[in-house]
C-alpha cells in the first residue's frame, strides 16, 4: 500500500482515492509522461518528463545542465503527479460534466544513480517501456552517453491514486432532458510508424507493432 | 509575447523554447488537462485539472473544499504546465531516443472569480472547449450549481513553450545500424460515444461527431 499521509489524504470526492500500489503501477507503466513538481528559488516549478519504473523504484532521466535533473539530484522535496485522461463525461446538466482519469501523486525525494551498472539496467528499462521488443536491435548506450545522462530514481512510497471512470451521474430530475448523454472515450493512440530518410528499404528489426514472426526472414 | 523572465528562460536545449502566445494558445486549447504546481504547507503539490482558456484569460474550476481550489484563490505563486504528447522519436542508437510534445509552462497568480455572468460565460466556454455544439442542447447551470463551484483564472502572461518535433536525429556513425527509425506518432483519439443507460432511442443532440445535418429531422 501506499503511505497515506496528511498532504496525501483526500479533502474532497474520497470515493474517488485510493492507496493501493498495483494501481499506482499500473497508471506508471501506461504513462509517457509525468510532471515532476519542486520549488526552486521559491518558487513552484513543474516540467514534464517520462518516467518508467522498475518494482517500486521510479526512475527519470535529464541532462546535467537542465533545472529538473538539479533539483531533482540535489535531494529536495518532489510531487511526482501522472495523468491518463480516459474520456469525456457527458452529462445532461453542463454542471454534471465529467472526466475519466486514473492518476498517481507521489512524493519523496530522488537520488541521483551513479552506478553504471544500474545505469545501464535502468536505461534499457526505459528503452523496454517505450518499444518493447525494441532493444536489442539498437545501439545500446556508450560509456559516454551513460555519462552525459543523469539518471534519477524516487522510491515509490507515498503517494496516493485518483481515478473517476464510468457513465454520467445526473440528477434524477434531469434525466429526460432531450440530450444525447454518455462517455467518449479517449485514449493516446498510435498512428502508423513514419521511417526517417535512412532506413534501407526491407529493414523492420525494432519497429513498432512488428512481431519477429512478422519480419522478412533475411532479417531474423 | 509570453514575458521572459529568469524561471522561463531555458537553461538546455534554448532552440526547441519560445515565447509566442499563439503556439501557447494553440496548445492550452487542445489540451484536456493541466498540472498545477504550488506550495502547500512547505511541500510542492502538483494536481491535474482541465484548463479553458478565453483570450489570455485561463479558467480553472474545483469544489469549494479541494486544495486545488483554495490555494489557487490564496493568490499564491503558481506554476501551470501543459503537456502534449506527439510521438514516440525511435533513433538507432539507445541514447537519442527522444518523444515528440508540445508544452507549455506558465507562471502567476489567480483570482477567484466571483461575478455571476463572467462565471456562467467562463461555464458556457468550458463546455463549448469538451465538445463544441453541445452546449445549447445541454441543461445550463442553475444558480445553486454555479455557487457550488469555484472559478480561478490566471493571466496567460510569463511563461514559455517548449516543443520537438519531426524525425530522430542519428550520429552519422550510426545511420548504418540495422533496425528500423523513425517516430511513432500518438494522439489523444476518441473512440465511438458510449451511451448511457437512460437516453431515448433516436436523441443525437448533442452527441459528439454528430453535426446538424445528421440529426434525425424530427429532433432538429
Amino acid at each position: 500500500m501506499l503511505k497515506k499521509t496528511p498532504r496525501t489524504a483526500p479533502r474532497v470526492k474520497a470515493d474517488r482515492v485510493d492507496f493501493d500500489e498495483t494501481a499506482a503501477y499500473a497508471i506508471l507503466d501506461e504513462a509517457l509522461c509525468c510532471h515532476v513538481g519542486f520549488i526552486c528559488d521559491g518558487s513552484p516549478m513543474v516540467i514534464p518528463t517520462i518516467p518508467w519504473r522498475v518494482g517500486d523504484q521510479l526512475y527519470f532521466h535529464g541532462s546535467h545542465g537542465s533545472r529538473l535533473a538539479k533539483v531533482m539530484a540535489s535531494g529536495q522535496s518532489l510531487c511526482v503527479t501522472t495523468t491518463l485522461v480516459d474520456g469525456l463525461v457527458l452529462a445532461r446538466s453542463a454542471f454534471h460534466h465529467s472526466m475519466n482519469y486514473r492518476s498517481v501523486v507521489l512524493f519523496g525525494q530522488a537520488r541521483e544513480v551513479d552506478d553504471d551498472a544500474e545505469k545501464a539496467r535502468a536505461f534499457d528499462a526505459l528503452v523496454d517501456k517505450i518499444v518493447p521488443g525494441r532493444r536489442p536491435h539498437v545501439r545500446p548506450p556508450n560509456a559516454r552517453e551513460l555519462a552525459a545522462t543523469k539518471l534519477l530514481v524516487l522510491t515509490i512510497d507515498e503517494g496516493s491514486v485518483k481515478m473517476r471512470q464510468g457513465p454520467p451521474i445526473d440528477s434524477e430530475d434531469d434525466l429526460s432532458w432531450p440530450v444525447w448523454a454518455g462517455v467518449l472515450p479517449l485514449a493516446l493512440t498510435a498512428a502508423a510508424p513514419v521511417s526517417d530518410d535512412h532506413v534501407p528499404a526491407g529493414v523492420t528489426n525494432g519497429k513498432p507493432g512488428i512481431t519477429a514472426d512478422e519480419r522478412p526472414p533475411s532479417l531474423l
